[in-house]
Formats: structure tokens, C-alpha cells, sequence
């Protein structure tokens, strides 16, 4: 479930200051949590000019009917920069909640589209420019758990989170994927711990589903997928590399 | 597949004046088709506030990957009305392509959203105040083919379009729809030629799939499940009412 309140010796990651920034009270190595410092509060899914339309909106719409359902977190879409208006991959513009900068979320899940035809707008071209990467990169860092929808697992590549881990993608990038430091599982959903990735487009409501089922219970997952009248389907590879 | 060129009796809905726009050559009754008279060359997806995303974005990506496979359609997302920005039932904010009645598509899609819980904004409401109706009854009358996705279907029924017509909507809507003059059937998608529904959110992908395979054929219908990582499933009814 999403929330844990600590007691104990403060762990490295979590020494001086809490993931939701309230300071712990630090004595001789033992700290007392005055706030949760495991829950996933905020959601933030990024978007950019070129990203994949159902690789934001399903993970959104699937974050936001668990919000209905009893998960008490906030999502939120957020612009990789400041942009009044953001433009799909399929043409779809959307109005984002405000930009990246402006949150430090729990959860932070990277949408994909415009890698595999390279093209001008997307995540090949934000790879390149690599503020968007850095900012993920940064996330993670601060103790967020990051996610990439798609090939928006190519962000986090970049971002070098998948470096010896287990990591999945679309199909259509499953080669430059393997050309990295991950280790490509045959899997639809990858979920290692603090770094998830998924296979292409629709891949991304399996992983929202399995997200909200980790956080928030199979019951709160049930009551979404009842709502969309979607059935997960597909492999969840949430094990050790052999 | 999409396009019948036709030479022949004109049929009494083809007569005078073709579906696009075109006018036939009439003597005698016998009239000489100039242009395509069942084609599917443009697809206007209606949204409104209050709609649910995934109603409205899930067959907006299936057919603009269709476009990309090769269906020759034209695909916009339609404001129901003159509106900068559609705000949709869980929050996301759109750029419509532009208002419903500048077009005459030839498929007509309705999203769904806000019914089952009366929302203020959405389908109930659209029902109540009666212009998106009477414009889908309209699109009807004109030769459009008509599909509602999820509860979408209810402004179907108020368009008087499923009377006495095998139908299926949302689970939360479905005894509503029970109350009225369609048969509900159980199936994810009812096809009954140029008046379709679905059940809820992502059986809009399924509905939008179908049409596709339908329309453009198998192989483009394949290779857009492929690009979206998406396995369509659940029954199509298509058959004749008992």
C-alpha cells in the first residue's frame, strides 16, 4: 500500500531530509519520521511535443479513476518545458497542468512516441536535447520512482536508470534498447522497484493498473479496471536477473 | 474495405445528392456515380466537457494509425460546440480540432462520460440540453455512419437512433439502456452497419480496431494493433436480432 510510517535508524537515502521535504529529527543515527516518507502522493506523467497520445492519457486516466477509488495521490500531466499548448504525436494538443519544474513527484512516469521514425518532435529528438533525460534523471535521484510508458523507456536509457537493470520497451525499439547496459526481459510490464518500464502504447495501462495495485491494493486496481472495462493482460516481470 | 464506386438505380437515401457532397447525374433513374458514395473519407470524433478521455483519444489513435497503414480518411476531434478547450471528465484539456458543424464526416464517433453519476458536464447533461442529439440524428439522416463509444451510446438512444436496434453501452448505463427501445446485447461491440456501439472506455479501442478491419481491411487493422501493442478481444455482435 502506499503509505509507511517509519521508526528507526534513518536508511542512507533518507538521512537530513525526507523524500516529501519535511526535515527528520536526526540523534545519534536514529531519526523519527514525522511524516510518511514511502508514499506516493504525486504523480506527475511528462509530455512533450511528439509524445505518444495513449502513452500519457491511459496511465492518466487510470492514476485518476484510482484517485476516485481510494488512492489518495494527485496527478497531474506536467510539460517537459514551460508550453501552453503540447502536441502529440497524432496531432492531439493538449494543455498541460504546468511544467516538470514546478513539482517534485512520488512518481514520475515518462510517455514515449517519435522515437522509432526519429522524428523532429518526440523522444528521440528530446534523447538528443537531454534537459528531459537530466530531469528524470534528477527525479530518481531525489527518491522518485520513475516509469517509462513505451518508448519513453528510451528517456530513462538516457537518463542511464536502466543501466544493469531489467527494462522493457515498444517493439519497434527493442534493439537500441538491447544495445544498452539494460538487460531486455520478454516481458509487457518490468517493474523494478523504483524503475518500471512497459512495452508499446497500450502496454502503459498495464503498467498503471500494476502501479496502482502495488500502492494501493488489488481491491482500488479491481474498482479501475471495472470502471474502463479493461482486462490486464501480458506478463509482469517483477523478479531478479538470472 | 472503404471506397464502392457504383453505377446503377440510385437507391432511394443515394438519390439527388451523394453522401459527399457530390451530385449524382440523374435520367430516368438511372443516375452514373462520379465520386465514391459509401467511402469513408473523413471521421469526426465528438467530444464535449465532461467526456472521457480514453472514449475519445483511444479511437482518435486507432484511426490516425489506420491513416498512417493506409486508410485514406481524414480524422479531427470535434467540439460539440464552438470551444477553445474541452475539458474532458477527468481533467485533461484538449484543443478540438474545431466545431462539429463545420464538418459532414462519414463516420461520426460519440465518447462517452459523465452519465452514470449525472455529472454537470457530460453525457447527461449533453442528453438534457439536446443540440448534440438532434446533430447526430442529423449526421444519421445525411448517410453518416454513427458509433458511441461507452456511454456515448445514450446520445445515441436520444437520437432516436437505437430504437428497435441491437446495442450496448456502459456497464453502469446498461440497464438504462434496457429502459429504452434498443436490445441490449451482450457483447464489447455492436456492429449493426451504420449504427455501432461499445461497451465502456477501452472497448473503444475494440470498436475503433473493428471498424478499421472493416473499412480498410485486415492486414491494416493488424498492423495498427501491432504499432499499439494492443490484442483486441471480447464479442462483436454482428448478426440479425432474434
Amino acid at each position: 500500500m502506499g503509505h509507511t510510517y517509519s521508526l528507526g535508524v534513518a536508511p542512507k537515502e533518507h538521512s537530513g531530509c525526507l523524500s516529501d521535504g519535511t526535515e527528520s529529527l536526526e540523534a545519534t543515527g536514529l531519526f523519527l519520521a514525522v511524516s510518511r516518507i514511502e508514499g506516493m502522493d504525486t504523480v506527475a506523467i511528462a509530455c512533450f511535443d511528439g509524445f505518444d497520445e495513449l502513452d500519457a492519457i491511459g496511465p492518466y486516466e487510470v492514476f485518476e479513476n484510482a484517485a476516485r477509488f481510494g488512492a489518495s495521490w494527485d496527478v497531474t500531466l506536467r510539460s517537459a518545458r514551460e508550453s501552453d499548448i503540447v502536441t502529440a504525436s497524432h496531432g492531439l494538443r493538449i494543455e498541460p497542468d504546468g511544467p516538470l519544474a514546478d513539482v517534485a513527484p512520488d512518481l514520475l512516469v515518462v510517455a514515449g512516441g517519435g522515437w522509432n521514425d526519429r522524428s523532429e518532435a518526440g523522444v528521440w529528438t528530446e534523447t538528443e536535447r537531454g534537459d528531459l533525460p537530466d530531469a528524470v534523471a534528477a527525479a530518481h535521484n531525489r527518491g522518485a520512482t520513475v516509469a517509462g510508458v513505451c518508448t519513453g523507456g528510451m528517456v530513462l536509457s538516457r537518463a542511464g536508470l536502466l543501466d544493469g537493470r531489467p527494462a522493457v520497451t515498444h517493439g519497434g525499439a527493442i534493439e537500441d534498447l538491447r544495445a544498452t547496459d539494460a538487460t531486455v526481459v520478454d516481458a509487457r510490464v518490468v517493474d523494478d522497484d523504483d524503475v518500471l518500464t512497459c512495452g508499446g502504447v497500450t502496454s502503459g495501462l498495464d503498467l498503471a493498473v500494476h502501479l496502482v495495485e502495488r500502492e494501493w491494493g488489488a481491491d482500488v486496481a479491481a474498482a479501475v479496471c471495472e470502471e474502463m472495462e479493461y482486462e490486464p493482460h501480458g506478463d509482469i516481470f517483477r523478479g531478479e536477473l538470472a
